[in-house]
């Protein structure tokens, strides 16, 4: 924390706050300088909390300098963490470390035959997780809600059929033991991240988490909730950029592509793009999903569904199984340009 | 909802949109332009998906035309809800409809000492509700989370001192028997505006709730989740502007006041404005606070702390019980000018 | 600038930097923490760019902690700038400590009759400032773009009856010399806010400026484009809040009321308020008006039009005279009670 | 235009915006339906301004459904326009049309030595266009504030010796029939996107413009923006994506790529990205340039400079020679997977 005094502040000013600081057990090191005299404290282990110095009219600002996060942070940990689990054709289906792990299917689980041609397909082109989401979040309370726990028991028997692990949302805390039982990969949503009830239930299972960027999170707060994860004891958690709300209405979300180099300078954990949630058009998928392998992201969400015109949940953005089998053709000549295995 | 065809669509491409149009069992309008064409679409009950048309390549645009509000629309209840309790003194607490309820207390219930002071200096200056967290949703997993059950049973003697109902926040499905028995008006946070299981819940009890608009939530997405909590079958919801996320930081958030009037036209719901949040610095609390009662909105939520400076949880934005006496003299003066009951 | 290296760098690499900044005839101060050691740096007399520190790989973070405005801020004028200009009825018309100005008229100068007659409409109403567009900057390149020249002399005739000051938008460097000689208050529009080589012009002359906010300029960017102005040797700046754009569509803009009290503690320049660009529609002006009297801005820029419906640019967000009147009863009411000379 | 009544409205409404639309020598095409009737107008040769309706109060909402721009969509031109000048080894220098153009060069012009390395490293490793700033709009007006004319020369002397055209930025209206003789591609830059005095001054010039998104620009206000420079007669404008302002902060912007497949559907111009601008730190460049070309972008905009951290100008942002290279190889490979020329 770094405590700016204001240029009017006299030393009694300054001698005040510096009193202050040493009854919170901390050091305080004045700084004098030509225009205002700057205290920087040292002594603590967490951050602080700028607030504590709101209250002194002579104090012009509070800068944390410390970064609020840890068990997330590289420099905790300098090698990428690495998910695995048991895959298709008995390899294991990795995300992380250099490995570029596919996820593809529909967004809503619907029904037997749609899923179970989903899964054949995705696997047919290369994904080696299937997504399908059982329990859906709509912003309408009239739109299709998902077919919950019957939709468990199939992407369930998807996994029986195809051997990939499956990716799906949970929205409930009442839901945790459930899904700890029957699914691979648990996701929290973007309109979850920052519910904390159902980050610590997700932290106290033993099952990888995806965890989506809130369409307001900074990236601070991202990597925060991740901590609220692994402090529960749940290191295996993969970070999933998916666009954040901007101005812009004509795309569905702005895809922050620009965060990925910075994250993996930030934290060891995987980073993977959902180009689907990212744009919202069909049309703009394949381009962005060949933009996330360029740039050296962990892997890929995708939406894929039999027939997108009859899908009850967010067809204008899923790919059909031909073009999403067209556009892995790109990604995996990419992904050799620049060094990700696939 | 409206069809526009892309300039060079043909009449056989127009026409196959308008088929399909009629396997929806909707009816097609064509609307031919010197431009382009445009396809009416009737027959609808709800909204319907502008996705559905993204697979057309010669559709240019789907754009809807019925708002997909319903319960909470002035166009369906014209006349406005009033949320009124118990209160002190054996007179009602009441929030809308020309009523207007201050709610204040501290951020976070810390002890009983904290808890009593607050709500006996907040009741002398005026407040009519009283608030105070106890199960608190923090964004780092460090910090102070709430005295939790405890703290319920703190605002319980508050209130049975003051006559004061108590307002405080859910944060979790498993927890709604509890508030259901012990709280008087239920807060969903704005973190939990889309915690869509959350907002199920609290629709399903018997309290009023105050619904805060979420950080990135637009009006439309506000009224959405205001919409769920009225579907259960709770119509007794209050909502609360607080600032949205926006592109400036050198204030905690945008407080979007120019949303009240707007919101006043297309809702009989109440609204609030919680300034304190709103700026996140108690020195521009009270002008902010004048300003909604200028503007006609239907009450405020204040932070009040008997010592801001020692405050564990949002110290920097909470009024002394001497500011807010100051405050609430100057809001009364201006509640007159606009004919509101305080 | 207080420099923050990482956890894992050593003593020598904090030497580096402290050598460097050395280079640059400054005083670093280094600050060993339990964590990370932070070095503060001393003896500039400007802001310093931490983009110089951004080479070095073990610099975590350069966090700038001087401001970088120096003649608009209230630090080194602490009393408020007062905008006086000769005013209708041989009073001044005055913006600024204490003094609140409302300045109002049609988005554009039309013709004669409606600038006169809404001249003496808002005249009798009580507006002080007469504003009419004469240069207008539109989106598209196929609207009406003012009447130019010959609007301006129409507005010079509008003085010329009711006594009060034009403020009209100048939208290219080479129109300086025609505003200085026959506009009052030269008003630079959000989208040139940063128009540098305009904001330099407008310094260089003895005309006072109104300047608004950009559509997504920081509080901090809004005070340097005053600066540009006062650097120019032209101190007579009047901040006008218009609103921001943010991810909210159902309003035109959002009016950023909580930026006022900031501001107010920032600079000595006097902050208006215009609600008409800040909301796009009128039914929300008169709230918005009342909320920033309420807030003790220093005035009001509100757009009246004789006919709305007829008008050639933002009629939507016009009040008609009639409205305009009604509204200056309940302004005044509220000026009464925060104590603002109307 | 499509006219939406409320729900409430009779017959006698409708028939009220019927006549009136008649008035305007349109044409109402009235679809009743369950809940509300819609009205679409046809009829109309430009875009409508919904602000014309606002005044009914029984009308829900206006809608246009025509896009404002004509000259920049592919609809009226679906060929893409390239743009190309003579450039070194007496081979064109081109953007667009599967031509992949790359602009490399530092940020500002600052010395003889400088500029000339810059050109030189640039070329060396592939680039085709030099870029280099004499007029540099700073946010502050304490900041290096360009070296001018001088600047201007430099850049001639570069390309007299390299065979690049220069690529420069205009700031003032004053300066145009300068840059017109001197300047081989005139840039706007993304503070003045709506300067349209400025867009209309580059418009009347034989000079191909390269216009910089502004940092809260609407794709729409993009497009409208090249259409204000197209209808003065000049049709060779490259739009360049360089992020967009959002809430964000540990990035500089935050790189909208995914306007890129959405703007590539609407208009015919070509399309760069400036990933130096776009993220703010040199670190995060090399990924972001290679997410460009992977997803079709028709070029780069890079800055290079031979001494990063000795720059006056966005250091922090600039790759060094050695670095740009390197990039342009990775770029090259990407390039053939995807099929441009570069």
């Amino acid at each position: 924390m770094l405590i700016v005094m204001r240029t009017a502040a006299t030393e009694a000013d300054t001698a005040r706050v510096v009193d202050y600081i040493k009854t919170l057990n901390l050091t305080p090191n004045p700084i004098p300088g030509a225009q205002r005299t700057a205290i920087g404290i040292t002594g603590n282990t967490g951050a602080l909390d700028p607030a504590l110095f709101a209250r002194f009219s002579d104090v012009c600002e509070a800068i944390p300098i410390s970064r609020p996060w840890k068990l997330v942070s590289r420099e905790v940990k300098p090698d990428d963490t690495v998910v695995s689990l048991p895959g298709p054709d008995n390899q294991p289906a990795q995300i992380g470390g250099g490995n570029f792990g596919v996820i593809a299917g529909p967004c809503a689980v619907e029904s037997p035959e749609q899923l179970m041609t989903a899964a054949r397909e995705v696997r047919k082109a290369g994904a080696r997780f299937f997504r399908g989401g059982a329990y859906k979040p709509r912003t309408s309370p009239y739109s299709f809600q998902g077919m919950k726990d019957e939709g468990l028991e199939l992407l369930a028997k998807a996994r029986a059929e195809t051997g990939m692990p499956v990716v799906t949302e949970i929205i409930d805390t009442r839901d945790v033991d459930l899904f700890a039982q029957h699914v691979d990969v648990v996701q929290v949503g973007a309109r979850n991240m920052q519910n904390f009830a159902l980050l610590e239930a997700v932290g106290s299972i033993k099952r990888p988490v995806l965890l989506k960027r809130g369409m307001a999170a900074t990236l601070q707060e991202f990597l925060m909730a991740a901590e609220y994860i692994c402090k529960n004891g749940n290191y295996q958690v993969i970070l999933c950029e998916r666009g954040i709300r901007t101005f812009e209405t004509m795309t569905r979300n702005t895809l922050d592509l620009g965060s990925l180099p910075l994250l993996r300078r930030l934290t060891h954990l995987p980073i993977i793009v959902d180009p689907s949630h990212g744009t919202g058009d069909w049309r703009s998928v394949p381009a962005l999903a060949r933009a996330a392998v360029a740039m050296g992201a962990d892997g890929l969400m995708i939406e894929v569904h039999p027939n997108p015109a009859q899908a009850l949940s967010d067809g204008p953005q899923s790919l059909t199984p031909a073009n999403f089998a067209k556009l892995m053709t790109s990604v995996k000549a990419i992904a050799d340009v620049v060094g990700a295995k696939l």
